[in-house]
């Protein structure tokens, strides 16, 4: 497939990486409906772990089959398909080859109850190998005390998988006793947030969608002594695009809980609006009926191509 | 052996495995008196470990000697024998390539208090591979707050035995400070930790048979919207095995302690009824006479059999 | 030198080890007094580290001296002479030969406090090997909350001991927060401890010589149901040998704090009478003037060469 | 380029070091403005991480992006640039051989509460290596709890760089429970990290301008005894600088805050007086206007041409 | 050089190790005035790390210069020079072949407050044999709650020096929760101290001399009696040394705090009569103006000399 020259522009800015991560970089910008722009619809299921099989799948039952997932990521055109470790092992070699993977390597269940939140690396670079993944994926919570101990581990992961040739997805979700609850969608936490994950190597990175709240009071002083707009979602995305290298890193937003197709559109156009790279959703594609599904993902999908 | 249809069937869930360990999981399900029907019936004995010896071997004194348990699960045509290391060395010579064996990697003892439970790692992948196994065998305590560290180790383990051939079965038993006493057997609970030992990467994992309680407040709003139910020890069990990726992977249930052989029955008979893969039972098995623990083996059999 | 019957029989129980194992437990059976007997008297010399050395060897000042050790060892015809790292490495390379050699590898001191007692790991199975070694001895602290710890490491030394031909001599001394003081020696905690050390993979196991106390709840029920007997120390003895895998591995008794040679002698006549495979006596030995020691040690192997 | 004498005799300190190491703490003297006089003025851009995108950059909107601080760094004639990794990555490619770089190998957010702080390792020497460093950099926080865990990690980090021919520049920061306030520029307090950070193998050191404040009672009755001025920073820097091996390792100031032209040529004249290698300055670069930022580091180098 | 009679004797304990070790230990006993007597005087200067470059330079600013120390170790015909990788980095090269140098690898600063003293592991072997090392040095807290972790790191680093060929040398420095601030010099302590290192592996065993004072009472019971006698300081060296494997490990003994030249050279006429092998003497020597610390190193060697 010939490279169009946004995503020419795009691998430009990955210059230090070597050939074969910039390949599986192009791969996930090369496929699906999205292909050739630059932008990026994932389809990304780790609820079973994070939240439990009945919260996740019950609303729709078919999508307890892991290969619903697979086969709902290919038909509706997404850039990849995103999980841990076991999803992807029953189904990979039955769709090998039809849509880039990303392994998931830490997941957290919610079963247990902790004081700083802390992600168990349940994969590894190898398992990603094995299975055919055209990048690695990874969570990190800033906020937390154990933080420390998620960057360092990642550290290692995201350096094998760049020898490897595998980009790395970062989910960077802000959380722990650092920061409180409101803090964790707060507009500089978020952007923050992105930066960190830029500065730790990560090639895509996920983030919340920012809420109009500043946390921390150095930051509310360097947001309104530089007048930097927070109202609307778009400005609030411009700036953690801006916080990502100033957009020269891949900065993707995650569609939360599943709500109403008229809300996911309408948060999906400001991500749009802002300069996003693109969406990663999860319960609001896998928990509806999959005719809505693919219609949901393709309503998505039309309005980051029309932003291009 | 000739692999029947559902066994091939079974085989094609574990697409990403290597020919190694299908050929392992192959010889589990190709032995003894449920060969070739995708069902399982295990002997292990790990309470010597786990609860002592007095406790475990007393009420039958020939199950002090280890030769003792590889001849019952000979005799009573079980699929496999699974033990922690001591027992199988003495023994494994004596009998090699009788059964097949589960080592189990990792084990905890009732002497010590601690605060967040956490099974010592007391084997290799190196002894279940010089020991002849066909599988090793590892414990998770999902609810845990060191549940981190065993699923670390975990990774560590399943991705060594699966590139040596070896395939994993997951004992998956919630417990420690992120749930109650009953939470511990909750359907949610089970469900969930199922699910979280398929996404781990296990072949085969076992449970315990789920009562009709709920644990978590957001999973019993989510059973209640999706009307499951959950009266029946049947119904509880088919919600588990959808659980473990919409059966694609092996849930099998534990016996749990010695009880009269009606209600044994009785029990195995609900969980073949729901779809469960068979059961792993130790001390209803060794505890009793051993003419009658090769008698109530049979039965079990038959009932999985028959459910076929 | 020919190999006994039963000899020959003690090492069928070891069947999953490889050649050099087997060769150096022969080693141990086939030197001093008692060779070919299956039985031991070992002399360890650990107090040193473990209590300090005013207290260890001002009874006998020339115990300071690591020669008096080997030679006290050889003259008195011990299976096997017993010492941390420091204590070998002095006089090693003089008495090459003489007598086989077990390097402790992991020792305690009574200067610090710590709440969850464990050992530190001071010498390596290269140390070991280097030193011309017959086996490797390991203390473990069954009922400590650092338990595991000590469980993981031994994991590794003896997975390492094994694969270079060296058997494991395992300390198995019950203590910490889990346990009360009197529960250190009860039956049911020493056999516990003796089926722990098996299953954790031990040649040899070393307990403390029992108490007629039972520490915990559940297996007193256990004791009382089976009705076995616990007045006499013989028959304490038999029930931790019958704990060991039914007596497929080797149990030997430590002699604790020094005291009379009638009191010494009564207590072995009942190991022995009990099936107990042989003595480990430090204390009782080289704080002993020379020729008393030679006295006590010869009586004590007589007792067990007798009970054969 | 030919070498200076200057050069070659701070040269000769690092006789230990392997030529490639040599040859790199070379790049970085005969590098910009400064080149050939064992001055320094290193652009370091790590605020990103350390303190958020939004007060890092806001102040100057052009530096959100890396490549601005590679071309300040380069235009501006100075010796280095550093900055994390994922600086590093973005603009290394693009901007090779064009000015010497400085990865730094450990950072710290400030979203999350910890007692003890301690830097994460972020990035590694291979890292380093395959982006064309010439050096590496390590934070430590001596007076933090944590702080063995930074010394140790350093340990393993120096010595892999130092085979690999890079030399290392260590930013010693003073704080944690161990010391007050007031006492991490304390004159004691940042000569004794100065001397800390040379035992550990430091090539280059930076420490923040010490205040004339003494923490410690023993170190307090010292200065006194000897009658060491610590009036003016002229004084304090000398002093550090002889706590630094006599002189004989590169010790450099970094400038804190952003603040007036005027305060910090103050400053830098007062550390150029006291013997001090060179400044190490980002916020009042980079913060300022392209045109402005220029201008000062300008006069910054040319005050340390002048004090040769 | 030809070896004496005596260094022969003393190599002769040494019978475990390999021929490089006992090669270095034999340069260390064949350099300096007390060459070939089987005595040690040692200038080891870790202070700067230790207490701080203030406390420890100030008194004779030239030692705040590496070379300093270099120079005076070899003018003053010590055995050897010690110190932290910073100090020999500086100035290995140009003093090479000079002087057996010993590094030290651990050690520990006084800016933060911790509550189980534990000395950072700052060196390696392999900067030992770079640097051209003959010994490595190394420092155990017996007492501290964090003492297994310095044992265990010493069992990896001893082993790897040992089959380096470089011997190693134990600062034994009892403190921590589980001793009062009396007990760290009290004479049952130290003597403790001294047996551990020898278990440990070390071949030089640096003490503080002991105090007449007992910690332990089961050692104060122990020693009464014995009728140990413990009024002088050479009674209590003597012990010591007994101590250390009757001798048969090299004792030797620190200075402490800085002190007239009578009080110290009548401690070390009580140490050279006890057995004492030898003194190690940093701060009464470099805090000395040179002159004054050439002769009182001069009178000390005499006085070893004399004792021989």
């Amino acid at each position: 497939m010939a490279v169009t020259d946004r995503v020419k522009q795009i691998l430009s800015w990955y210059g230090s990486d070597n050939v074969g991560t910039k390949t599986n970089l192009a791969r996930l910008m090369n496929t699906g409906t999205l292909a050739g722009t630059g932008k990026f619809v994932i389809l990304p299921v780790d609820q079973g772990f994070e939240h439990g099989p009945v919260r996740s799948f019950s609303p729709n039952p078919p999508s307890y089959d892991p290969d619903y997932h697979f086969q709902l990521a290919i038909d509706s055109g997404c850039n990849a398909y995103a999980a841990p470790l076991g999803f992807l092992e029953v189904s990979a070699d039955k769709f090998a080859g039809q849509i880039p993977l990303i392994l998931k390597l830490n997941n957290s269940d919610t079963l247990a109850k902790v004081d700083q939140p802390c992600s168990a690396v349940t994969g590894s670079v190898k398992d990603a190998l094995r299975l055919g993944c055209a990048a690695i994926g990874y969570t990190i919570y800033p906020g937390s005390g154990a933080r420390n101990r998620m960057y360092e581990d990642l550290r290692e992961l995201i350096l094998e998988a760049k020898s490897s040739g595998l980009p790395t997805v970062l989910w960077a979700y802000p959380r722990g006793a650092g920061i409180s609850k409101d803090g964790e969608t707060a507009i500089d936490v978020c952007a923050y947030a992105a930066q960190i994950s830029a500065q730790l190597g990560a090639h895509v990175i996920k983030i919340k969608p920012p809420k109009d709240f500043i946390e921390q009071p150095e930051a509310k002083k360097a947001f309104e002594k530089a007048g930097i707009p927070t109202k609307t979602l778009a400005d609030r995305v411009r700036h953690c695009v801006q916080s990502a290298f100033n957009g020269k890193r891949i900065v993707i937003f995650s569609g939360g809980e599943a709500k109403g197709t008229e809300d996911v559109l309408a948060e999906v156009k400001e991500i749009a609006a802002g300069g996003g790279f693109g969406s990663i959703m999860g319960r609001n594609a896998f928990q509806r009926p999959r005719n809505e599904a693919l219609q949901l993902l393709a309503s998505v999908q039309k309005i980051f191509k029309d932003a291009n």
